[in-house]
């Protein structure tokens, strides 16, 4: 690409490297990038870094944070009692975007894959099961509904059990506005099975 | 978004400002960033920096640079009596990637849009005029098929005219590949209308 200079093309490089960034939308982004004003460029350059440099994780629940215990690890209006175990950060998101959830999370950082090599030991499951030595009432188990979190939900569910903790696990089913003729088989009979009475 | 810390939040707000990039994947790419190797993010984070601040406008034909005079410019190889006119640095990209065409360029940075309020003053026009004074055989419009394109070829066309320079439009017709079932009318009647005896 020497028809570029060589400084666009080191910036496309850069960004094509990060996911869902193919070589059009690297040019696109660089291009936009150059055309910024200085100082939203340097914001967004010192975010990186600082970002980068600051995040650690939280010493609790292992969720991506900037302190040594994460807002919801050290607030006191949080049922500590309840475990809510997610695969990421991400999840997590998702969850306190409800404003229901009152209880704390675990953040696993993976799901047992094994074809791609991810065992019990490449997730934060040691971790999971020192937490639940202190006073602990239920693990609420939110791993996605892929094999993967499917796995990893019933690896937890025999490890937790024995320990006469309650284990429970996120509800399967029909998304609401869902509409049932664009959902899938393995969803329908889930929703199925899961019918509650009312 | 308290769910996060400070400095995720800052960096997912820096990123969505970004365009194509929305919340989620704008949350997705900082998860990546944070999780990517320390000299990985310096590397990102100086490409932005630094494109921004080395990035100029080649003095001749407007293209992006970090030099003077770019590479195409000032280059002894290539044919600079003739001009191909487009609209930004990508599509330049574009006809250099065919590596056939052996011209200069001029890159307008836009198109006219009386709908957007871009008039002929606000792209570089009157630099292409400047050119124009000097030994320049042809001038070949290559502003995309666009109603923008199509209105900036024929002002441009209009101006170079009278100074007796050969003015020209690149082809417009069904790509190459196309299959006619699926191309709009006014390729397919462009077509038509541009056919070559053969």
């Amino acid at each position: 690409m020497d028809y570029y200079s060589s400084q666009i093309t080191k910036l496309i490089e850069e960004l094509s490297k990060l996911p869902g960034v193919g070589n059009k939308s690297a040019q696109r982004l660089a291009f936009h990038i150059i055309n910024m004003p200085k100082e939203q460029v340097e914001c967004l350059a010192g975010a990186i870094t600082s970002a980068k440099a600051n995040i650690r994780y939280c010493m609790e629940c292992y969720t991506l944070t900037d302190q040594e215990l994460c807002p919801i690890c050290s607030s006191d209006k949080r049922d500590h009692k309840i475990i809510m175990v997610v695969e990421n950060t991400r999840d997590l998101a998702a969850y306190e975007r409800t404003g229901k959830y009152e209880g704390v999370y675990h953040v696993l950082h993976g799901a047992i894959s094994p074809m791609l090599g991810i065992g019990p030991s490449d997730i934060r499951l040691k971790e999971l099961m020192l937490r639940l030595q202190r006073d602990v009432q239920e693990v609420i188990i939110a791993t996605n509904s892929s094999l993967e979190g499917e796995t990893t939900a019933m690896y937890i569910s025999k490890l937790v059990k024995p320990t006469g903790i309650r284990v429970s696990r996120i509800a399967s089913g029909v998304p609401v506005g869902g509409d049932l003729e664009y959902i899938d088989e393995v969803t329908l009979l889930r929703a199925l099975e899961g019918r509650v009475e009312l």
